[in-house]
């Protein structure tokens, strides 16, 4: 995708260094970073400098591959071992970032540079299935369509194109004048944040909207489908994502608007029955009691927006049972979201 | 209610003066402040240091009352005519205070002394009517419950008691166990930072939730029922509140969560036939993009929270339709939203 007129991917690989935007400092700067080693990559990924599945799965297999690039002759195993043990333990729930150690780890067995070309390969790969669900989700979207979204499945999330956005851009390309209502997506906020950003970027008309607005906007008609991401999608087609987005497929539903879910394979986890399995992080409380920002002259605060003294239940994600999802939009199609259709895709 | 132990009302009337707990500090400082002439208190009703439908209405009771005692000698019909229109002209959509200055003004036709106890009237008649409806609310509550509200419909926004919170004072003073799960309420976050304030000063066990967290909470079975508060009541029961109250509505028909409505006879509007006759007030985007509050050195800053240069849309204000609604805690009993019980309250 393209920032100020230049094509960019989220995160990319020269020489031994990883580059990647600085996602910590957007939307209020626009900064290119370098992380030299394996040990850089792995404190960017914790420090979310990088967030988003895609995204932290292409860093970790550049890790790895920088990991076997750093390796002291003699050493070689037990430095990488022990390099692979540090970089899963980044971000230890993301599970693109176990696919992508593993893979470039087998990878590295026969050589370094093998290593190298597998962690490219995972970044290629993510950005080629975003691509895909683009081209397939697209069609979902009419000429003079209102579209919801929830939080950020942008391609700041993945390497390039995105998920939930991806089909937004492929129809906005298209021509076909569309209008994104963006839920702010408390308390990350990652909606006004970082989708407004991007859609911004790419010059498609969207506001900013209080997650509360969602229904009201449903009910007047201004919503005419709903795309959100995933972060994972059990094998009965329940799925887990951000905090909010149970409400707006019950909202969606009761106003008979259709709601989908984009994502790659790599969301789906067949080891889930149901989305009863996947455990829900709760998150620290100050999300939700503070908020950061830069005032009028720049200068960045932390300030209390709640009752001083005050507690906060703050958990990071919901699931939404399948019986609410319209379809789920892949690299390799829209399917209905029952296990069998599921099933079919692997 | 007591603050710090004390017993306070929301705005009180003491010789020509008006006091009132200045709102717009709240809950970063308590304090109460006078308005001396009917001047200052149009002026504390305009900047919203007293905010929310019955508050505001004894306010302008009261500085119709002082319009009374500071007119000169032999132009008071002249100088009493021009405060109301000035009062009137405040906050021009508050029904509350178009009720409040007629009935001062007519009860002043007789005798400054009159006027001053027409308008002690409307502010000891708000808080006995909110009383009543705890009473007759909190038999909704049982021990042990889990109650969602939305915004702030607590004593601040009346002359004392309130009206989604009222019945919930009224269990815990029952002695039953209770714990409240209090919607941040985006953008202006009322509920994170005035109904939170309200329930720990009496001292009832709350969280503050993001508004994107109630149906998750909801599905794990956290939330027995659900009281807010109204703006306004059609005939036919359909009620506008603080946007997301729709949202919570269907998501707790959803999950057959009863969702009650507490508002005083006051809040109805017969002449208004549904919801669909009352108007959407859309407020500053600014609301939205920017927010405002104290860091850790008790500076108070305002930070921009969203993309810079994106816009946002900000209804201050949703429709419930009635058949989302299980009941209407009013100071007359608890009634079905339809048009046969409405017509019955007066």
């Amino acid at each position: 995708m393209k920032v100020n007129g230049n094509p960019y991917r989220t995160v990319w690989f020269e020489g031994s260094s990883m580059f990647y935007i600085e996602q910590n400092l957007l939307p209020f700067e626009f900064r290119i970073s370098e992380a030299k080693s394996y040990k850089e990559t792995c404190a960017v990924i914790k420090n979310m400098g990088i967030r988003g599945a895609g995204a932290i799965g292409a860093a970790a297999g550049f890790a790895m591959a920088q990991a076997f690039i750093e390796a002291p002759k003699g050493l070689e195993k037990e430095f990488v071992d022990l390099a692979r043990k540090e970089i899963e333990s980044a971000r230890p729930t993301a599970r693109n970032l176990f696919y992508a150690t593993e893979k470039v780890f087998l990878a590295g067995t026969k050589s370094t540079e093998n290593a190298v070309q597998a962690a490219h390969a995972i970044a290629n790969n993510d950005a080629a299935d975003s691509k895909k669900i683009g081209e397939f989700g697209n069609i979902l979207i009419r000429d003079g369509a209102g579209i919801l979204t929830h939080c950020n499945a942008g391609w700041l999330a993945f390497v390039d194109y995105g998920t939930a956005l991806s089909p937004i851009y492929a129809a906005h390309e298209h021509g076909r004048k569309i209008h994104v209502y963006v839920d702010e997506t408390r308390p990350r906020s990652q909606g006004a944040r970082l989708t407004s950003w991007e859609l911004m970027q790419a010059g498609v008309p969207h506001s900013i909207i209080p997650d509360n607005a969602a229904a009201s906007l449903m009910a007047q008609g201004m919503i005419d489908l709903v795309i959100t991401g995933a972060d994972r999608i059990a094998r009965n087609g329940d799925v887990a994502n951000k905090i909010g987005t149970l409400e707006k497929a019950i909202c969606a539903s009761f106003y008979h608007i259709p709601f989908y879910i984009a994502a790659p394979l790599s969301t789906f986890d067949l080891n889930c029955e149901s989305g009863h399995d996947i455990p829900i992080e709760y998150r620290s409380q100050d999300e939700v009691l503070y908020q950061t920002g830069p005032d009028s002259s720049n200068l960045i605060h932390t300030i209390r927006v709640a009752n001083p003294g005050a507690k906060a239940i703050n958990p990071a994600f919901d699931v939404t049972p399948a019986n609410l999802i319209t379809g789920i939009i892949t690299e390799k199609g829209i399917i209905i979201p029952t296990e069998e259709e599921i099933k079919k895709l692997f």
